[in-house]
Order: C-alpha cells, then sequence, then structure tokens
C-alpha cells in the first residue's frame, strides 16, 4: 500500500514514462539539454516537498519546497507545472478523501504566505512565462522573492493569485475550478486497460486534442497551439501517425507542458483512488 | 544537493533506464508482466528502506523494509538484488565516506539478526535461486521467516551467510570483497562523458562482457551464461549490433540480472562521489 507521498512521486516518474507523448520528453524521445534523466531526478528531488504537503504543510511552503529539490539536476525545469498542480491535491488527500471538493477546500484556505512562497519558487528555476498584464507587473513571476512585498502589500493569496491567471494558464484554470480536466482524465485513466504508462499516453493525447495547451501559447502563440490541438485530433482518431507527430512536435520544439502537468495530475489522483501499477 | 536516500533511489531509477541492456528490462524493452512501470514504483516504494539505512538503520532491517516496499507492485521481483548490494553501501555512505573499506566495515559488524531479516525479506517476493547444498537446506532462503530458527541456531551473521554463497552469486562475492566490481564500475561511470544513462548501458554491456552472470546460470545454466559472456564481448567491440543481441535475449528470456545489480550499485556509488545528472 503505497502512501499519498509515494503516490505522488510515483505519478511524476509515470507521467515522463508514458510514450509516444508528442512534443514532450519520454522515454525514447528527449531534447541534448533536457533529457528523461534529468525528470528522473527532478522526481527524486521533489519528493521532501511533496512529503511535507502529505504531512500538512502550508501548499506555499511544500511547493517551494517541492521545486526546489526538483531542480537539483542540470536539465532545468522538468516538473514545475506538474508540482503546481499535484501539491494542493496531495495537501486535500492529506485532510481526507481527495475529491474536487476537498481540493477546492485547499485553494479557498491558501494565504498571502503561499503567494509569497510561489513568487520564492521562482528563485529555484526558470519557467517560461508571459509578461503580465500591466495592473499585474509589480507581481510578475520572473521577480521571484522580489515581489514578496508587493504580494503582502496587496494582500492577495496563492488561490486568488491563480484565479487572475486563470483565464490563460491551463494549471490556473484547474485550481479555479476544482480541477476538473485532472478529475475527468483520472476517471478515464482508471477506465483503460494495460500498461498505466500506456494509459497515460493514450490519456495525454485525448487531452491535447481537446484544450488548446498554455504553455505552446507562451512558448510559441496561440495559433501555433489552436494548430497542435487540431493535429493532435487528427492523430487520435487514427488519421495521421502518432509517431510522426512526435518527432515533428520534437524538432519544433512545440512542448505541451500542461498538458503534460494535467496528465501527472490526473495519474496522482487515479493512484490515490487505487489504480494498480 | 542530493541526501544519501536520493541517491540511492536514483541509481535504481537510473539503473533501469539505461538502454540497451541486453536482456533486462530497459526504456524500451519490457515483457508483458514485467514493465518498466514496475520498476519505477518498485523504486519509490523502496525508498523507506533506504532511508532507514541512511539514518544508521541495521542493514537487515533496512534491506527487509526496502524489499517489502519494492513489492507493492504487480510486477514482481524487480531490485531485489540491486537493493541487496546497495543497502549496505548506503550504511557505509551513512557512516562517513564510502569506500571499499567502509563498506566492508559494514559487511563485518553485520549480524545474526542482519541474517533473520535477510530470510523475512523473501516473505516478500519470490526470487529465483538454486537449490542450496545439502548442509545448507535449513538455510534455504525459499524457507522464509521459517529459516529464522535455523540462522539463530547455527549464529551465522548476514555477513558469513553471503561469503558462503560467494562462489556462486555475483552479489555475495561483492559483498564479501569490498564490492570490487561495484567500486570500479563506478570509477568507469564518472571517467565516461554524456548522459548518465547511456554511460550506464556503456557499463552494463562492458561487465556483461568480463564477468559470468550467475544471475543468467541459476535462471538457465552455467552454459548459456558464458554463452552471453562471450557474445557482450563481441557486440562490445563492435562485431556484432547491440541492438539485435538485445533483442535476442529478451525473446530468449535471458535476463543478466545480476549485472544489472552491479550497475545499480556502481550509479549510487559514482552519485555519492559527486556524479552530476
Amino acid at each position: 500500500m503505497r502512501t499519498t507521498t509515494e503516490n505522488a512521486q510515483l505519478a511524476l516518474l509515470l507521467e515522463v514514462s508514458g510514450t509516444p507523448k508528442p512534443g514532450n520528453v519520454d522515454r525514447v524521445r528527449e531534447y541534448p539539454d533536457l533529457r528523461f534523466e534529468h525528470f528522473l531526478a527532478g522526481a527524486v528531488g521533489a519528493r521532501e516537498g511533496l512529503a511535507m504537503a502529505a504531512d500538512g504543510a502550508p501548499v506555499g511552503a511544500a511547493f517551494v519546497r517541492a521545486v526546489e529539490g526538483m531542480s537539483g539536476q542540470s536539465g532545468g525545469n522538468t516538473q514545475f507545472g506538474a508540482l503546481l498542480l499535484v501539491t494542493p491535491l496531495v495537501c486535500a488527500a492529506a485532510d481526507g478523501a481527495l475529491s474536487p471538493e476537498s481540493a477546492d477546500a485547499v485553494v479557498d484556505a491558501t494565504t498571502v504566505e503561499d503567494a509569497a512562497d510561489f513568487f520564492r519558487s521562482f528563485e529555484h528555476v526558470e519557467v517560461a512565462v508571459d509578461d503580465p498584464p500591466a495592473s499585474m507587473e509589480p507581481l510578475d513571476v520572473r521577480r521571484g522573492a522580489e515581489a514578496v512585498p508587493a504580494v503582502r502589500e496587496r494582500g492577495i493569496t496563492l488561490g486568488e493569485l491563480m484565479a487572475d491567471s486563470a483565464d490563460r494558464d491551463g494549471i490556473a484554470a484547474e485550481w479555479t475550478d476544482g480541477f476538473p480536466r485532472t478529475f475527468a482524465a483520472a476517471e478515464r485513466l482508471q477506465s483503460l486497460d494495460g500498461p498505466v504508462t500506456d494509459r497515460a499516453a493514450t490519456v495525454y493525447l485525448d487531452e491535447l486534442a481537446s484544450t488548446v495547451d498554455t504553455f505552446v501559447v507562451t512558448q510559441h502563440d496561440r495559433e501555433t497551439a489552436e494548430e497542435v490541438r487540431q493535429r493532435a485530433a487528427v492523430v487520435r482518431d487514427g488519421d495521421e501517425d502518432v509517431e510522426a507527430f512526435a518527432e515533428e512536435l520534437v524538432d519544433r520544439e512545440v512542448n505541451p507542458g500542461t498538458t503534460a502537468d494535467v496528465v501527472a495530475g490526473a495519474l496522482f489522483v487515479a493512484l490515490e483512488r487505487g489504480m494498480e501499477v
């Protein structure tokens, strides 16, 4: 019987091991400077923060510790988004039954200090982000810990901060609405048969085909992200080869990271709900 | 900066991710009932026992806990041998500098209770073993916890038990002689360049070519094990294709597990000595 912490760590490992997972690092595709082994080391290092969440630590403190540990490898940002999605779910599981409602309760209970820790997490790793709206400029995450006074002054909680970004960030959207894609994807994972990493790859493709990946919007533009969504739908329907699509996205350096993050969250939920490995 | 426990867990994950690794499960080759994901779950579950070793627990108690945790997946025996090799090294690292001498000291300090725990570990997982010599029959590991009274009666320590098997078991041989292959392979890992999982695959092939794999002897026979060693040397020298060799061994279900275990141990030593990921 795995603990909640173990399920969270295993979810990160299973996520990166699903293949093919067009555009992202997986078991058979990697980039010269961002390799499979960096994700393994990221998952190993993240565990301590996940264990804090499972032990009842505030979501912000647990998250910043997880990111710090994740960053102890030379590949850079491996699982920042996945941890941002999984950490509140671990907090919810620690409190009792994991559900959209309990996850919502964790988000509602976040504090200004959680928001400050979220900014501090950017000290540990470089994350691709868009420029914020002008009014939010003092809260540009790229300021890292320097933004903490502005966070305190505005008295904004981590939940409120996420709500402000929900229209342009897929992870923030999950935070704001009871993690709907994550829980739906978890049900889909549990409804499928076969190796878990194959199921994760299937669900990844489904998600890629159904929702524009906001990381691709940030990394490239909305047009590219919409093209990827449409192409993923064609691939999912069997009208284009998934391996060729995977090669193409890697060549174009199109990395639908938000979609992968949702699958990581879904794997955690499914493991907590008894999915066997 | 990773902790000793984190390095031990990462070593298990890096080991299974090296590819091609002829005959064993790796990132691209698996068996229907023993898959890559089982090794991920095994590494996640083993961590608690490895942490006990790093915190100064007796090697037997740490090992049995690691095996129990490793077994919490449906693939069966994933990392029993690797844990048997890595656990005393973690104990040695916990005491100070990790070296053949400090590892030897851990082995010399083992007790009858460590031997009892070793037998108890077989309660958690099915491990392929040969029949013991007639005089050792009461100490057949397949008896599991039932053998504990015989262990106590004979007053045999875990170090002594390993010495008794050193001539027919590659892991026991490491225990008995200051882990010579493990430390030499660690130096080789550190001397190579490139992705760590590629280096692990290179060292695996070197080891497979240089020393008969005792797990293959147990699983098949000495003739098969010797043939595999010779073929590995041909492959290493570039006179046969490694991918074809890997396919063939998987097809024949020839699994040089002891060689993989030595690489796992070597990865741990190299990580402790500062090898970057």
